[in-house]
């Protein structure tokens, strides 16, 4: 579980939760604090201005996004707008589809990446998935890219086969994007420009980790045809996204440059941080994400003996396909990093001492 | 609908939205102001100090609480967790049923209260009531109290025989008490005392309606159990109460003193509203809550002549069991109410001239 543990325990550095180093752009704190009064009134039911910005950054038509209170709600109408109550996951990925679909009493067959291919969804994979996808034409197919814990991004040509067996199986083909914002080619990486408006897709986003406000709720979805769109909208309650969230959301989108530095900051310093825990002894593996996956096989539970230094990173062992050997850290500013680092190197030498 | 419609439309008195009509508590706003930074992290996924303190509020244990995104998420919530997808509703009340109803793909039967009763929830209702849960067991009973459009308190033996009917049947019995705090006698209006812990009864409470917040979205129940509270949780996706909207929660319930001023001041101005109107040649519904339904026989939409003038009031004909004849208004403060009496009188001077 990320996110929620800072509030049991006293933490000083949360390396549990994946969002842009840089906190939230600045500017965003006068802009809501001159906002709050907007509270009084009921939020925009439609999300108008926020999704004709949306669009506008997209260059689409509004009718194919759809805004919620963080990615999650998306997640969840989209499950709740499928024919079956079905769904094909890759695994090991974000525990959040298992909970929501839990939630929505759905029946998940999962496909398991190989740990000796670095997690990374690949031609064989490929044929795994376009099989199970033929013979069981589950409601939902859901991949994440990049995939977390991993990090690494989805090849388009793989995506491109998924989306072509779902759309002859009739299912719905979820690619959650929300980390995509902060790897280094957004654009390269992102299935948008792919979609076609004969299939079910849903491209999922979040301001969440893109813009570091977790805490205010705000996702979307960029649908392939308005068909799917009002799918989604039949499913969210009315009033989901409030009032500050949207006027967070349009102000955000304003803020292309400071993502531009986000994504160097990232760069630099996942790659000190990859160097650091491989020559700690560590298996590191290749991300193009905001996070580092490593495999450990010290005699003790790393996250514990952390946690006492008041330092939180993501224990894997809940993730399908992983156990207790696999953490993940976000790439935090070179400050904590190097706090985490020189934290790792005392433990360690204190464990083997 | 209401709420969303200032967002399309240049409004300058919006009627339509029965808010506590003393605006936020001012304090809330340097609260937010000063809470924005917080917005960095997610918020407590277990809503625990907003939880505690509605707890205390209660004098009851954390475990029967349940907060969410609006009251709206609560009413999906449970009409998710319902046995069967069948629901009871009394109208004519909240079009907001209706809508979580169809989104959840559930079948509806209504009962009709009776204008000729002025629609209010009485013994020859109840029988009516009792017949249709005893015979066709519903997953779920909707009565809103007071109701709404009308403002009406249901009285609490009526209710306790539903919750007895609905307990033999195993039906959830939702009591909606949005707006019981801007009733007079909120304690004695409240079901929440007769509560037993062997039925399946959630209570539904609002900051919206109550602190005049619907922009942050923040609503809560109160279960009857532990055991039912958990089947809500289950359904709530994680993450889904912002943490302004966290944090406003427990600002708020601290200003009862407030509450008990914003009471006095509905009182005054729903006197002062009900005699104006019935002057002005309308049947008047008696009402509990903070809103007044009003009957015409003029042969025009007083809503579109209103609007014309940046009125917004609520047109009913959307009501099950309603028709165009009828009006919903917000009690505001005098100011304000002074001028829809005002223009009201203008606009039927000018029609029947």
């Amino acid at each position: 579980m990320h996110g929620g543990s800072i509030y049991g325990t006293k933490i000083r550095h949360d390396f549990s939760v994946n969002i842009n180093p840089m906190g939230f752009p600045v500017s965003l704190w006068p802009k809501l604090a001159f906002s709050i009064s907007k509270i009084r009134n009921y939020p925009d039911i439609e999300c108008g201005l926020l999704i004709e910005k949306i669009g506008e950054n997209f260059g689409i038509a509004s009718g194919r996004i759809v805004a919620g209170n963080g990615a999650t709600q998306i997640i969840d109408a989209a499950i709740q707008s499928c024919r079956d109550k079905t769904a094909l996951c890759i695994v090991p990925s974000f525990t959040g589809y298992k909970n929501l679909l839990e939630k929505n009493d759905f029946i998940c067959e999962n496909i398991c990446l190989s740990r000796e291919d670095d997690f990374s969804c690949n031609e064989k994979i490929l044929e795994k998935i376009k099989d199970r996808i033929r013979e069981s034409k589950p409601g939902v197919v859901i991949v994440a890219n990049p995939n977390n814990p991993n990090g690494k991004v989805v090849p388009l040509e793989i995506l491109r086969e998924i989306d072509n067996e779902c759309l002859r199986a009739g299912s719905i083909f979820l690619i959650d994007e929300c980390f995509i914002e902060l790897t280094d080619s957004p654009q390269e990486n992102s299935y948008f420009s792919s979609m076609s408006t004969d299939s079910k897709t849903i491209i999922l986003r979040a301001f969440t980790k893109t813009f570091a406000i977790p805490g205010i709720r705000l996702g979307y979805g960029i649908c392939s045809s308005d068909l799917i769109a009002n799918g989604l909208k039949n499913k969210i309650p009315e009033w989901s996204t409030n009032v500050l969230a949207q006027i967070a959301g349009v102000h955000c989108l304003k803020n292309q440059g400071y993502l531009n530095k986000a994504r160097k900051v990232i760069f630099t310093e996942k790659s000190f941080l990859s160097k650091e825990l491989s020559s700690a002894g560590f298996k590191v593996y290749g991300s193009d994400g905001p996070f580092i996956l490593f495999e450990t096989d010290v005699g003790f539970s790393l996250y514990e003996k952390l946690l006492s230094r008041k330092i939180l990173i993501r224990d894997c062992s809940d993730y399908e396909g992983l156990d207790g050997k696999f953490y993940r850290v976000a790439v935090k500013r070179h400050k904590e990093n190097k706090i985490l680092i020189k934290t790792i190197r005392e433990v360690l030498k204190n464990e083997q001492a």
